[in-house]
């Protein structure tokens, strides 16, 4: 299996001064990184989070494999019904392997009227499977359109319309888990000590995936490849260990707690979305403690945001993403024009490396730190080695800032004041 | 003409205490925007800015009008080279007003070869509009692609492949203009003072957006009447100076530097990216001067960014962006379970309008500055009057940070290194 790799040379004071780290200062975190690993470990054997040993046995994957392998057969879109940690795992997938062509892939991840509207016009209601995913079945933008979608697929399919829908949360408990139930709906599990953000390996993602017709085992294979080296103990061995320290010390040595997300490659924009709610969530939790998401793309941004990132204030830390092999080599012709020259004979697939090198080496020598992931092809390993390195990045931070990466309480008040406005209480 | 709002309560310290701004503390600044306004208005006049202007004359959105009505009707597929400046306005047009429908809208803002290539998949070249758009003709991403169609378009059509090329560029100079010159393309002009992140109510933006079937007139007349707002000399009556006046406040006095850009539309992502561009582009100067964008979407990002935005580094200022009367009314069905009881005979409508009012009210209980502009409809005229409103924000940003919002010099060091590596030239 090719393995994604990180290069981290230009976050060190070797190549950009005072703004870097000190090598001596980074692998001083090696001790106290070999008890994080031992905690999370234990953690994840005591399965007080789960999401570690994701997905979790062989058979599950077989079962979902089984179950799509004729389901697929019979729709021609799929509609999915989920917000944030439901929908984005889903989205990244779809984006990265593009396996939608054959399949139409919907996701109603808002609740904009006009947004619903179009989204659902023309379908052909015979030809739909319906997935709603809710862990606790209260999300009311999930439930809202739910019960909309199912009052349709009544009203346009009528007998047998239970067959087109599928129902991903809780095992026991829950008000989707109820409905589920009396409705008879064909139902997978959200694991308890798996959380939204961190279930892309559960069936959230699994079951989509192996709809849409991505090859889901060698997406968990790719997850547990990735899961060997993000165990070490050995700081210098274990990617995520030396992407969390870096984060870490950029932030807390440098002041920098803005992180610059920046793939070379418009399949991978889901991806970023998908890291973005995880980064935030997990890690914004007290006045000194969050880091701020900044979702790019190359080379598109560097005509966008380049300006800023290289001569505004040097507050931010940039991680590339870089696809080595595209599926397509797209050679230029010959440019008749001086200034165009340089192109000529070349690739469009030389052009967005150089564009990446370039950007890349000139932030270094503004002294903006910066770091790539090499991605030998974009492919369900790749991807599958990515959720897991990502998500074992943010489970390390959470130990080094000394917070609960898995909760968030901040979201309760707005939720409480919306269902005052909708129940007409006055504020 | 339906005006867009602007409601600022929540950056004042009488709602949110010492992260607010006092409100003398703002009003002080009326007499500095006095002379800001007065010395805009003499630079447009003497045209060393040509953007406060656009469009130029009523003659020319007849032109552009008279052109694109027969031209329409010839193509089913409008494909736009370009990236940044060139592609954002159109971008945010499109989605904003989704006159797409009728048309397909294909923008290749990225040389990533594989996007390139599914982009192009079965496309029907006969029916296929190309507009090219570059000032210079020498942006390597577009001229690279646009190299590529040309010889797509000779091959497939062979003879009048030229009568499917449109080319955006400048007056007199230029590769492009020369390229235009020989093959006898179709031309439309950008202006020589108007820069590309300024330029979405010149022919950049007008001739797409008169492609896709939208009223450009009423998106002019929108822009305009926003005009008499944005000149007036006095804080209070002016929404642009209020913008900046409080950007900049937030950032000198309270060290909030990141700006949270939160339309509740799904429409208005396209506007969001078209923003990012010209704030950061535009203010992002040196060490000390520079707001970072993010970009966001409600309700979606409630589930996805709101943790760290509520109770992470109080860091940031919020823009809200609503729309207060959607195209469609979604009214929910009754919902049989207690805990979802309260959604029961709302609509999806009062339902996105009450999570922005709560994650709005939340935010302001936690401190956290944030402001909302209303948008009566999203039409031609509102999206007018927001292109023109952002637009001068940024003008008067400049002005208060005492920096040129106009030009880009930290993405020349890239474009050199990048140049020099496709030359096979060691660095």
């Amino acid at each position: 299996m090719q393995k994604v790799r990180l290069e981290q040379g230009n976050l060190f004071s070797e190549r950009i001064g005072s703004h870097g780290i000190k090598n001596l200062e980074f692998f001083a975190w090696d001790k106290k990184i070999k008890e994080i690993i031992k905690k999370i470990k234990q953690e994840s054997k005591k399965e007080e989070i789960g999401w570690p040993n994701l997905p979790f046995e062989e058979e599950e994957i077989r079962e979902i494999s089984k179950f799509t392998k004729t389901e697929r057969k019979k729709w021609k879109n799929i509609l999915l019904l989920g917000i944030g940690g439901s929908a984005l795992g889903t989205a990244a997938i779809q984006e990265a392997l593009q396996k939608s062509e054959t399949k139409n892939l919907i996701i109603l991840d808002n609740v904009d009227p006009d947004f619903f509207t179009q989204k659902l016009a023309d379908l052909n209601w015979e030809k739909t499977l319906v997935i709603v995913i809710s862990k606790s079945g209260t999300t009311p933008e999930t439930m809202a359109q739910f019960y909309l979608i199912e009052e349709i697929l009544k009203h346009e399919i009528k007998k047998g319309y239970q067959n087109q829908i599928i129902a991903i949360t809780d095992d026991k408990e829950g008000e989707l888990k109820k409905i589920a139930e009396n409705k008879n709906y064909k139902q997978f599990v959200i694991p308890k000590n798996v959380g939204g953000r961190f279930s892309v390996l559960s069936s959230v993602g699994l079951v989509p995936a192996a709809l849409l017709g991505a090859d889901i085992s060698s997406l968990c294979e790719g997850a547990r490849t990735m899961q060997e080296d993000c165990f070490k103990e050995d700081l210098r061995e274990n990617p995520a260990a030396l992407l969390a320290v870096s984060a870490y010390l950029m932030d807390r040595k440098k002041g920098k707690r803005k992180q610059v997300f920046l793939p070379y490659s418009n399949q991978l924009t889901g991806f970023t979305e998908w890291y973005a709610q995880l980064l935030s969530e997990s890690i914004g939790k007290n006045e000194e403690t969050g880091l701020t998401p900044i979702k790019a793309l190359g080379t598109t941004d560097q005509h966008s945001q380049l300006q800023l990132w290289s001569e505004g204030p040097n507050d931010k830390v940039f991680t590339f993403l870089e696809i080595e092999n595209f599926q397509n080599n797209i050679p230029l012709p010959y440019f008749e024009n001086k200034a165009l020259d340089y192109l000529s004979g070349k690739s469009l697939n030389e052009l967005i490396r150089a564009a990446k090198q370039g950007t890349e080496l000139a932030l270094a020598k503004k002294s903006r730190p910066n770091q790539t992931i090499s991605i030998p092809k974009l492919n369900e390993s790749s991807l599958g080695q990515l959720f897991y390195l990502f998500e074992m990045q943010i489970a390390i931070l959470g130990k080094l800032y000394e917070i609960n990466p898995y909760n968030q309480p901040g979201v309760e008040l707005g939720k409480k004041i919306t269902k005052k406005i909708m129940l007409g209480i006055s504020l």
